[in-house]
């Protein structure tokens, strides 16, 4: 089959041929993709920044956002037979450590992440865990859905977290308004009567938030600390979800934050520089964020399937993967490019 | 009345006469001085750190941790009565605010801090407000418990927030064995079940700590970073309380916390570095804290009170506040000074 | 001035002159009626039913459920002024106790209840505290947000408790749609992505509820049990809140009840009767519901100014107190009955 | 092998040979019993009170309460190996299902509870599933702890899930000072800071609370509501632990309570009657209770294996199996009685 491999960092990927994957344990199940989903991680994953927290072994097969139908189960699996249409969650685990027992996936103590540390799914199938299966409705077509698999699910665990402090009256703004950003937005909406003030440096990103639900948005032109002050009365916002968190977004998001709120961390590449006399006088949280867990993704799927998330995608097909990842690197994708193998 | 006033930033305050506070508001009382904790945040205070912060206007009394008799009440006050015990929590509030209403009393929009933003309790009589006292058992003495107005409650405050993560088989590290982590641990000891590591420079605080029920204990001997990952099967502690955060401890605090974990920041005086990825890979959290709730000080008296919660004190008469201070600076006070005016 | 006056249980209220309240205590307000809404309490008053439990002496003067603008202010109060325009929480409170600390107001140790305990706002002028007023918009009228004072609360109040249960995918059943129910069905709208199945006897009544957001209605002929167990794949609803709670409603709700779940009683009448086997072979809740917090009222107001929630109310002159008793004694009362002083 | 089988309702069940169960399944485990607990609804399921919950074919083997050691496991368990000593989940679950995979094993949709709807451990070989298997240090004695797989882990649920009432000043009552009750004092010792008071009819049991950490005791001698409001200043218990809730028990434990506290229900057997207006004027809740997750057994083990928590035990050889039925119907086991194959 074809798979989109990295040989070697800093230099892009290649597609090319492998052998397929085979279902050989009892909890095994092989997944024909529908849709691979292009993440600015896979920027990151070329540039080197996963190398040392991954461990993978190049070469591999990057793709970490899938969604396909179930072609072949191992002996045990109870959960999807062959033909289920199916989205993946980011994280097959081991479903028998205390992270796993308390449900919180991405902590699993054996988990593996597919297109990360391990072989993922920008392929024409994938080797999975019946634990990482969420079954869909027949009709849903995986490449609309994909995307939901790990920006969706970071976008909606984030906003998950976040309800408790975001009752009626608060604010909370969405720093960043790119494709987590946009699943973000429409989180915010079906769970929450919060004031969501959508932060980015793009006018057009902007305007589409809008659309999808932001009540203020302000353009990150220098004055978007101050602007968000204005916004709150001079207080900032209970709660700054932080989609950026590079190039001194994540100083901007923490300065946009109430005494007694929270900043989310959700993007990265920045560094956190935060007197603790800050932290103390205001009594603020620095929340870290990490995809989220799989009933997080069910729940995400029930409200996608009820159209009240829905995500822009442009689709390529397996061959263009470097098209895609060119085009995400320059700022050219709206929403979410995806694969279609 | 004497009073220990600050005159000038970076100059030692001075003991000098002023005239005593009267209640004249509905909700005032005023309170003969029985104990008054000398902090680190006094010498922060004659340092500058808090000039701006507090935008206090000098010459005033400092001391923001008091206990004592009610001397005299305002014509509305229904909770306490001229002759009772009692402990003034640390900011008088409006009780009216959103976060008044919430029981979040540190959060006040109308809340002073005597001793920090006005006149405080270095005194022999201070005014403060019906919404600030606690009345004790009027066999408590004053100066016996004065120093759970500030530090007691600051490190109750940031125990109990903790507690939900904090289950039997869970490791909390008590980051500094001084007058606020002896709180800590105690407060631990009576909370939760769950293992506790306390790590200080000094050999001596740690034998009280252990006396105090620490589990464990480590020298910050440069090596207790790795020493706690030891104790911890290299993962680290599910919460770390850094009463120190300042001089690189915080730094160290940050990487003993385990995956999924939080570092509660309580001391003040250093920079947090943590570039954004370090805190999503893991989903950790730095939580701030300050002082705490009325009802935070309620409980920890109710701790205190069953003899589950004491804290070593050495007692100076307000004519000694230079001596107190100047012990402080040097690390010669073991526990809390006390000035009994 | 005019009030509307209980000389005798078990029999009508009269409408009748009585002095005009004072604002004499530094924390008085006094309120010039806008609006004051007539409750199922109110009959269940007249009928003795709270005669034991609110212990009040007749005569006096009911109506819980009040807005209008500030008349007269005491020397203390701080956070309104004459001619604002307010909607008053129905228990003022001591501000002072360990329930109003913690934000509880409802479980204030020396609240009152005026219009079941102490004097009411079915009247030209009703005396208060600072502690229950809400200030409002100027454009407000408080003949058309009166009703949120305790129906609202009350809904609201419930609501926002069950909202961690209530995470997408899952169901809420809520059993009666009058006043209340159309408070919490637009409230679970608001706040949660759940699936709402409304229950009714009144099939206009379910209607108006389809039209307020319920995503399945059901009628109550006797079969409505099975009715939500078929909409639910036979499990039941995770919470269910009941509204009628008498007349074997309230033995309906705990078996519309899902294993795992929690049936919120806030109507009442009823017995109910639960072998304790049931609720531990399950694991089901029964969850006591009792008016609101000071801030929940203040963020369904934050709700209603911005249209999320609005009541149909039927307008009434003071005078026509007993016509208004009566129309909602009879059903004759779609939404809310208003006096409008 | 060995097994103490139920033939038929309302008749005692009988020790006779059976086959030795075999790992099968990839996840299948069998354990060779150390201990099992016979438990009162052991006696219960011999009266044909769980025949239709359960719809168990008879006969089978009753035995809930298991540890022991591995004998044979599946292909594919990777948590426990032959040789290991462990306890045993009552409830093997599915991994895979919502409630699972929210770690509330307690409601595994596909779950299975041996010895209550399938075969038990009261036999010399149990089959069970690595979901069950908590592994123990090798130095365990399983006959010593056997008693926390069924008793020990529903006292234990209950107070984790009580926990965030018990703050410092609050009162826990725990009524029924039997085997369950034990735990749970010892838990609340462990956990919280409570005051804990306990009710029961046996002097003797009482003494036993004492020595185990009880504040105080109650002897149930018909005036304990009375006792128990005198203790708490009129006011009730902000938390009831009721582990009789039978013959009238439930009803006093209801009344207990104190206005905003919970009754939790652990014990079975009797009606709950409760006037929905009750509820409501006091904001009350009844918690139903069942075993509880795989989580909580893990803690508990910590807390026995830190010497925090211990239960008396008499034991009996497997044969013994219907003198220990008679004993425990009888009231002459003090702790739990154990069965050691």
């Amino acid at each position: 089959m074809k798979a989109v491999r990295l040989h070697e960092y800093h230099r892009q990927p290649v597609v090319e041929e492998v052998p397929e994957p085979k279902a050989e344990g009892p909890f095994d199940v092989v997944v024909k993709l529908g849709g691979a989903g292009v993440c600015r991680t896979d920027l990151h994953i070329v540039e080197g920044q996963w190398a040392e927290k991954s461990g993978v072994t190049l070469p591999y097969t990057i793709g970490h956002e899938n969604a396909g139908w179930v072609r072949e189960t191992g002996s045990a699996v109870s959960n999807v037979e062959p033909g289920d249409t199916v989205i993946l969650h980011p994280t097959p685990t081991c479903g028998l450590c205390h992270a796993c027992r308390a449900g919180n996936d991405m902590h699993c103590e054996f988990g593996s992440f597919p297109g990360i540390d391990s072989d993922g799914g920008m392929a024409e199938y994938l080797l999975t865990s019946a634990r990482a299966c969420i079954k869909l409705d027949p009709a849903t077509r995986p490449e609309d859905v994909a995307a939901l698999a790990d920006a969706g699910i970071t976008a909606y665990h984030a906003v998950r977290k976040a309800v408790p402090q975001l009752y009626p009256g608060t604010v909370c703004v969405v720093n960043g308004a790119g494709g987590l950003g946009h699943i973000g937005i429409q989180s915010l909406r079906a769970l929450t009567a919060a004031t969501v003030v959508v932060v980015d440096r793009n006018a057009e990103a902007l305007e589409l938030a809008a659309e999808l639900g932001a009540d203020h948005t302000v353009l990150a032109d220098g004055k978007q600390v101050d602007a968000v002050l204005d916004l709150t009365g001079g207080h900032g916002a209970e709660v700054v979800l932080d989609f950026v968190a590079e190039q001194g977004a994540q100083q901007d998001a923490f300065a946009m934050t109430r005494r007694d709120g929270s900043h989310f961390v959700i993007g990265y590449g920045g560094m956190l520089e935060i007197p603790a006399i800050d932290l103390i006088a205001t009594e603020r949280n620095v929340i870290g964020n990490l995809v989220g867990t799989y009933n997080d993704l069910a729940e995400l799927m029930v409200l996608a399937q009820a159209g009240k998330v829905t995500l822009h995608t442009r689709k390529y097909p397996l061959d263009g993967a470097l098209d895609a990842l060119a085009d995400l690197d320059a700022g050219r994708v709206r929403g979410r490019a995806i694969l279609t193998p």
